[in-house]
């Protein structure tokens, strides 16, 4: 169960308003790196985690992206304070407002006139968050992976977002976000190399013809050799009749058909063959001028 | 630049149609771990890639799964095939058309009504393919560790397709699939641990007061300590008190404002004040019986 | 802040799995009436609210939502838990195991194989959550009302889901979490009626002329006369003339452009006029038979 | 049938083209609380519903949200009158082109370059409008519930747009659509009322040990009570004991499994153990510099 | 501005309800190819439109999809008309219920759970209606193509939905549905051949060059040619070389930077390079049994 | 299989850095009538075609637009590369790097915080690319159709880019890919003329009482005819009577339902009635001021 307190985890003080810096702010709040992205991945885990240990960690993370999502999203409200009023009272003059939410330096039209300078579930681009960002399978050598990618990402976000604000108490509470991720990262790291083993993922062995391949599908000045396609572990294939059919079959695709479907198939191919031996008029060529 | 030939990288050997098989096997063409979605995004990280070394390999890699959603897409083009003559031609009565669509073990009625048992770019429960999909962010140090997590989950999927056929074609196709995700994840290991210092990622480094603290938010029967919240590195944090306003500070959220936004704000406090001194007769009491 | 406790508001006893139970359970995990949808919706609201008393009561009832999650979660986690180990350890049959998750009563083939029986936030057909299906907007005599819809929609797909199943302990929980979304819609018609006025919604007062005029726009047997459109507050208007440009003006847009703009229209008019005194031939009558 | 007019409902006279302005109208063509998502959301329940008095009031108010659309998108089309022209003929400079899309105070290169200065169905940021939109469940005693708080959302965002314009013509359109929505409102207030009882909404009854009570989730200073959660209708729990396990049962998520079941998920457990008595290097170890 | 009556354009005679019947006719009510995204493709063209025949047109057909959008709604109303009793009064089983939603041949949990056997805006897979089917651009010698495609889209799903009942009653509705389409097909083929020229649709006329180039870019086994790549019209490139950067450049990227960015991406690369001379160990090996 | 060599089809020449022109490219790089969705659409056709002759020219001008991806997003590339330096190096001032994301001219902010100045599959507004963009259905002549319209579409953003920029390299890859799309459309338009015939598309024949009406459902002020509704081929219909219940039927839509759903329906309508007869105080009422 979750209980809540009043009190944030980190303070947030924010020294002026600014809607277009809120804006901003919104892609950790219900964006694709975001904070509700970061709970709601390490929550739907921990409920079908069997393990006890990574679910433990699981919903103590969760439970702190969560306190996470409301630390950032008071940023937002902050910065949005000032315009909520003047929105609600309507207290600009309509030129006024119009300046206001659609200035240089404000993208804020889209917060202001549909969210009314309030906190959606959004990317700083309008765009709905969507659990379609979520990319957990289940699989907890994938997982673990995913959730490390994950904290490296929303860490590089924040960091973005640091460095577009001299705001003093909006900088250090960003700063303590993108600390934690760090922090996060290093939980899953341990969590994922204690599965021993842990590479390939899965239970599956890979086929060993295939596993120390490198195909050189990228041709032409520019390519490069490095330890992702070089050494003893590595079979690099350049050539390329090599690298097509490599089964050692024809490189094809076939089906075995009842006979009724390979009539079928033929009545369908005769009804709509693009027949070779013609050149018909064309509807461009009807549109064209003096044609 | 791409060049084709018509020669896919394994041969695609199927024993016979089976439209809800067919089905499955979108997941890996249109689906979020699918080869589109890793085309797509090693594709769109090479374009934008200054390191030469990184560029070639992902340009190398997006190529070969170009191919390789060839191939996937080829397995599901063969199951489809015969259902694609037969609606085509709509050789079957309505009542065996209906049933074959909707019977157990074929979920399929979208795949052919919509799109003519053909091969669209959805997953097996019929959502379309999004970029939403690609975690992408452009900076190496976790597009790589993204790139490595996608390659882990590629695989497990495939491992549960391979779980499902007995059809010793699609088997090894799915194999050799399930394989080349494996040898794509050492290379992008390689290239990540090849960038020297990688950790944290990006560039600013992390507050020392945040970074070792593992905060124990979730309480009660069934913690565990593990190397992922125990040991020297960790600062493990468990009373409440702790965890909270953990800068010290009042764990509040607060914004300096003009004294104009102030008025503005008591004026629509007062405006729109849900009242606590009142007991209103509400809509629910309305319309409750007997009321 | 939030906190965790590993006891759920609701102990959830299982009788045996069934995924495809669980699946339909999904509707009210990360549907569009489920408890994500709940929880952000009423969390959302309080990050932004001014008014202390709706803002705690948007806390508190959000957490509780996050707690409902977290019990749904756990049913579906329990009635997939004998299919993740299946799954997991490829224990059937690849008949069995394509049989089990396409057969008859059983539609679990997307949250076995792209999700390894876990708990995704999709609906019962596999779609993903959205925020868009969040609709606050940041005013209160408009949010209420939005949360009083949601609790009211929220009862009935739990009263549907009691029907499908005869798991006591699904049901008993199902039951509890049915309640409680009676008990939310009440106290926020509370907060709703405790503002006053908080009808119409906002600021604006409506054009008199218009705001009570009922258009009977749709006519022919079967119309009906009720309170909503007949008594003394109603100005109902059926005569069809009197339907159109009620303004008394032309009922045609206009806009006062520039002397360029209109020339500029009149060369792109000219340009691209489809010629009402052209009879032309088309593509169609090129592709028809015996053309 | 529908059957059209070419007199608008409402005359539409826009003062001067502004492209900026036209895009944030688009909200309440193409956005979630625009028009097309009110005709819908009442055409598709019209459509379904068996009350014959709430079939007829649906299709009347369809219908009129459908001619209000077509002012909405009017007024749209006329703001953008000019720049249509402009682009088609490509009658600027690219540098004049390109400041007059990109300007302060005119975002709309999306709507110019994708759209040609048309009306396309998203709202003000480029989001295409979805079904997702509408939360209608088929059950009156919810549904009017949802369509009562849709109207008074759109009531709302006209008020805000009106702020936003001096357009004289402009202005009294939006009034008049915004009066609109109050007159819904009333009517589909009768209409819920006129259902008796209608709350709870549904048929089954809610839990009586669950539905007056009030859980205090939210805690810490700044907590109040008031109508909706306070006096003899309430039960109100804030210890937080008390809100765990209300059943009086464990707390905890069980499920009975069959024997073979258990010893595959033990198996499971086994493989893929994250070993509490490992403290493994982790490759954050080996990303980071000087390790 | 629309008007409504209550009747059909096309009396809807359902001979018994079917709520898997149901679900596929969705196909055409909220699907890609169905009415509701025909009759805004034609309306949000006819709103913009200044030409005063396509206006009146696609006024004309926009209207008449809308009465087509009610017909196939009835459909889907009249078969689902038995379920939707049997839900909301629960009048079945919980056994019965699941396996009435489940059952082979009747796909219908996500219509009758979630939407109470109405009429959503969803495809027969559940996902919602989206704008994004929309492919107006606002140039007419492409929007008329668009729609002629659209038709002819439409057509072929109507012919596919015949093939799938035997229900006399909905195949004639369907049946004129789908001729419908034919008959909008010629009208949109007629409009676009009255814009004289039409081809190349827009304004600026292609690059000699290139304009009557084939690259034959897929070779091996199975090459054709045809009237789309063969003739005096066309100039067949097969040579790779020839293939590769066709305006005779280095078929490089490149862009002039200033000094100082030239400088900070020195200092990126370093910092973030691959090194191709190290062979480090990775989280991989880490993971590898054995390692 | 696919290949792929590092020369680009057309050289790409970027004069100068310009994120907000990247923003605007982007329309065509994962936008809806951008090279991706050509790209996987003719993709997507060519896998599961058996005509020969159009698998042939799909796959040749599948890889075709694949490599015009390649130039498109090496296009944003460039105009992005300078920004990407500043952003990684935090190279600027906060207030420059606020200013240089918001400014106007430059709505870059997502691009470079979200996506590190990279290349996204979104477009210009941030949409991110989704498969809903294809329309592929699977039937030969209404997929060409399809495809000769996106070519049209994709023909008109380029000329409308071309447009927006001074930029001559940049201008002149454009127009290479501009004439490209007219170029496709021409071969699309060869394939579909060779079939024959492909009027009506499909199998089944319209049904004639249909087929040559045209009805006239808008009226007023601005009709117009052409030989889009005109002419000896078109019975032209204006009166409303003749336009409702075409087949001369009641225009009603019903269904012969069960005994048992029969009386459970009216015990539905029973339970859920607006009852007509009574005039409740509502929920508004409650709400008004002086109520």
């Amino acid at each position: 169960m979750f209980a809540h307190n009043k009190r944030l985890q980190y303070t947030v003080r924010v020294s002026e308003p600014n809607p277009g810096l809120a804006n901003l702010m919104l892609e950790q709040f219900g964006g694709p790196q975001g904070e509700l992205a970061a709970a709601m991945r390490y929550f739907t885990q921990a409920v079908s985690e069997d393990d006890p240990g990574r679910k433990d960690m699981l919903f103590d993370i969760a439970t702190e992206e969560l306190s996470h999502l409301e630390i950032i999203g008071h940023i937002v409200a902050m910065l949005n304070k000032g315009a909520k009023g003047e929105l609600a009272e309507a207290a600009d003059s309509a030129a006024e407002m119009y300046r206001k939410i659609n200035g240089p330096g404000n993208d804020s039209h889209l917060t202001q006139i549909l969210y009314g300078a309030g906190t959606p579930l959004i990317n700083s681009a309008g765009v709905p968050w969507t659990a379609a960002y979520i990319d957990t399978i289940g699989e907890p050598s994938a997982d673990l992976r995913s959730n490390i990618a994950a904290e490296a990402r929303a860490k590089i976000v924040y960091e973005r977002l640091i460095a577009c604000t001299d705001d003093a108490g909006v900088k250090e509470a960003l700063g303590f976000l993108m600390t934690r991720e760090i922090a996060h990262q290093k939980s899953f790291e341990k969590a994922l190399y204690s599965i021993n083993p842990n590479f390939p993922p899965g239970k599956l062995p890979g086929d060993p013809r295939f596993a120390n391949t490198y195909f050189n599908m990228s041709q032409g000045q520019g390519e490069m050799r490095g330890s992702w396609n070089q050494g003893e572990n590595w079979d690099y294939v350049s050539d390329r009749e090599q690298q097509m059919a490599v089964d050692g079959g024809s490189g094809e695709a076939e089906v075995k058909l009842p006979a009724r479907d390979i009539d079928l198939l033929k009545t369908m191919a005769q009804r709509t063959m693009s027949d070779p031996a013609a050149d018909p008029p064309t509807g461009a060529e009807l549109g064209m001028k003096n044609k």
